[in-house]
């Protein structure tokens, strides 16, 4: 980020988010946005996370923005800014930093392939190496970056961002305002094979594809599979971290998160605004109900039919359920202890 | 699949699959695959997972492939075509209509990058931007979509599919017949290094290959590390899925299957017809038996010796004997209230 | 490896080594490097590991390296070199078969994209379809090989090997002497969203970056995010294996392993010196203290303040009350019956 800058009085900022100051030099001019921990002086930083409540005392930032409802324990030497949100007041700052830092990129780099049936609009960037297929079509104001392939008959949105080295294959759906990350892989096969009598498999063919609609991004090297038949769909605002395995045929909920390496299995159906942590794995051919909330390698067996709730565990238990058997089994060698105790005195 | 379509009778289908029709028009015709909770009029599904039995009386589908031992529940509107294995049927039926609608690519798209010394038949597809290296022998037949890397002296069998993105390392050997995903990578390094009196790593060269035998499909971003002597082998008709990783010196058994994100270790051994499923963890230098299978999630410390077996859990037990810990384990609470109640007593 | 050959005797592999020989024809030439359990004659091998002792004694190499500590079980036919660390002194002498053996790749080949602001020394390899962004600085010695994209603004340093199809994203700074593996994406945007109240998410911008000191060695596939602010760090001679995931703004200390398909979230500081095995999962915004070991498949709920300790399970337990919890929980069928017992008698 060197020699990006930017110069804006503490007093704009908290105009442009509608924040209350608090204490010290409201003129003084920001340049950086840095955390909490790191922060120097010229530079604003916040504080969501009340773990990291400490530093609030000691930083060296010059302003930091803060909750309404924080109660400070000691003085602050920096200057606040009150919000109803901190953590999404920050991001809106980072936004607005990102926007007037960031050149969009545009234009069409060589070498570069693109098949004559292809339907590419004028405000586009297409990176050197970057594939385009047959009657692929691709909407205003998309970038793709170098060493894309996207195969026959893909449609693409407006305004989406794909990133180096993501393979598309054919005939799958990507909306608007979508941003896929490096090395994803979105249509490939499904993993289902027919066991044959001698104990050999028979590919059955994934003749299906994937749609995945508006405002959905992906995180590096994840990989969604075509569905045998029909779709595998992401909705909406569905939001996926690195290295997360889609199967064939799953249904993914309208903003929806899914942690880093989880897996989701084939023709599963997860509702929406659920939460899946890291490394969760769920098994095929069940259903999750909206809202709901599964803790960090959890397993889930079978479906989930009451929204709303958290679970956790292999295999998942209600989270309240879990810390009670996690304690439990901690002390099993003390119950057991307490048993011989009592098989003793009998 | 717009655009694609098909016209044949049930009557027809019923004799290509060699099964029984029941009840309904069997001139009527079938113009697409679809699945039973989803299928519309003039389209053919089939049933295999019971779990979907009940849309068998609501489907709209023309015709469905279901078994000869399935007896109904309630009368039925849909033509009933009967075999021993409908999924198997179908698949058959899902290859012919694959086949009948695809095109097989062929040709050198340019740019693309061929050593000299490369042995590339007339009778093969290579996409823009593929690279292959100093003395690679590709058989007849073979597809390699874009941005694939074959590195110097790897030898490729016939009709093997290479999609798009997907690496080789130097000197690796694929068979006839295969498929791997985009993104894999077959042949890098293995994490081998040997610690240093001040804590620090030294690496150990990894000088072996990768060999992939016959009709050995890779699921996309697997990855296969080269041994560090001799080769990482993957036997005839093995099945990997997405996200897998296979570790230096594995040896895997012909016609086992590897479901999503599973992890084997360095230098196991993995028996014929075993079933891995997803996120299983396999720890280094141990054998597991033939026809071994190991549920989702579950770890895996040591050798398995007696075949056929179900294991599950972390570290794994007979499958029964999970199931048995895990009621326990969920009711550890009432075991420990019924302790204090005896202590009570006594 | 065929093809590729020496000759030398195992007296100067044993004087190279610092050995001292025992038994057997020390004149005889050694042309390969063998595993123990395949060796032929005119192969060496080691012996570390004591899981694979059997084979010394039916092993037909015609010379193995073993530990000067080695009791011999049975008298063996093989010639042996007596070191302090075998598998030290078998990587070094593989180190120098591989030196022997490998042709440094050098040259630029087309087509190829650099672009006119990138500053690239003349002693290099790009490999074909490689793409330099706009200002980027590689460091003399260092081989970009095939469908590597390296974005605007990348430092890297010299004699680091960056294998096919790797992805940096902009302003990211690689160190010298790293080695970076097929599919590893470096510096994609963290996972980071701000909930809004209608329960869509807004992006928040991922505005820092990844920094890889100096003898970083990163796997296949393996995928490592930038930082919301600031930098994520890998410092000098961490080594990451396959498919591992590690989030925006970690910092993991120096010379720490991470073994294949675990992950780390966001914010978590790693020590120097630790061990994280395979499919572990650690919780962000916590601290692991350094020396420390965590077994397969274990999760990280909280910091680990003590250094040196072995911890596994999820949630993770010292070592050894894993141990002990392990087996009551495969006997707590055994415990209930004996509670049954219990409550019948009272």
């Amino acid at each position: 980020m060197e020699g990006e800058s930017m110069e804006i009085s503490i007093k704009e900022i908290a105009q442009m988010l509608g924040g209350k100051l608090e204490g010290g030099n409201k003129d003084m001019k920001i340049h950086r946005l840095e955390k909490i921990e790191e922060a120097q002086a010229g530079s604003i930083a916040f504080l969501s996370n009340l773990k990291y409540e400490p530093y609030l005392y000691t930083t060296k930032a010059s302003a930091v923005i803060v909750s309404n409802d924080l109660e400070l324990e000691k003085p602050v030497k920096t200057v606040l800014i009150r919000v109803e949100n901190p953590y999404g007041a920050f991001a809106d700052l980072l936004s607005a930093y990102d926007q007037l830092t960031q050149v969009k990129k545009n234009g069409i780099e060589q070498p570069s392939f693109q098949h004559d049936s292809a339907s590419i609009p004028s405000d586009i960037y297409l990176g050197a190496f970057s594939y385009i297929g047959e009657n692929v079509v691709i909407g205003e104001g998309s970038l793709i970056y170098p060493h894309v392939t996207i195969e026959a008959g893909v449609e693409i949105g407006k305004n989406t961002i794909i990133f180096s080295g993501v393979k598309v294959y054919k005939d799958c759906k990507i909306g608007s305002n979508c941003i896929i990350h490096s090395g994803v892989v979105v249509g490939s096969d499904g993993f289902g094979f027919a066991p044959q009598e001698d104990g050999s498999y028979k590919k059955i063919p994934q003749t299906g594809n994937v749609i995945l609609e508006d405002d959905v991004e992906l995180g590096a090297n994840t990989t969604i599979d075509r569905a045998t038949m029909g779709s595998t769909i992401l909705r909406r605002g569905v939001k996926i971290d690195n290295l997360v395995q889609i199967a064939h045929n799953v249904d993914i909920g309208e903003h929806t998160v899914v942690a880093a390496q989880a897996g989701i299995s084939g023709s599963a159906k997860i509702g929406k605004y659920c939460q899946i942590a890291g490394q969760v794995g769920i098994t095929g051919h069940l259903s999750i109900a909206d809202h709901t909330i599964i803790g960090p390698q959890s397993g889930v067996p079978k479906s989930i039919t009451t929204p709303g709730k958290v679970w956790t565990g292999t295999p998942i238990m209600e989270h309240r359920d879990f810390l009670k058997s996690s304690i439990l089994l901690r002390n099993l060698p003390h119950l057991a202890e307490r048993l011989r105790e009592v098989e003793k005195k009998l």
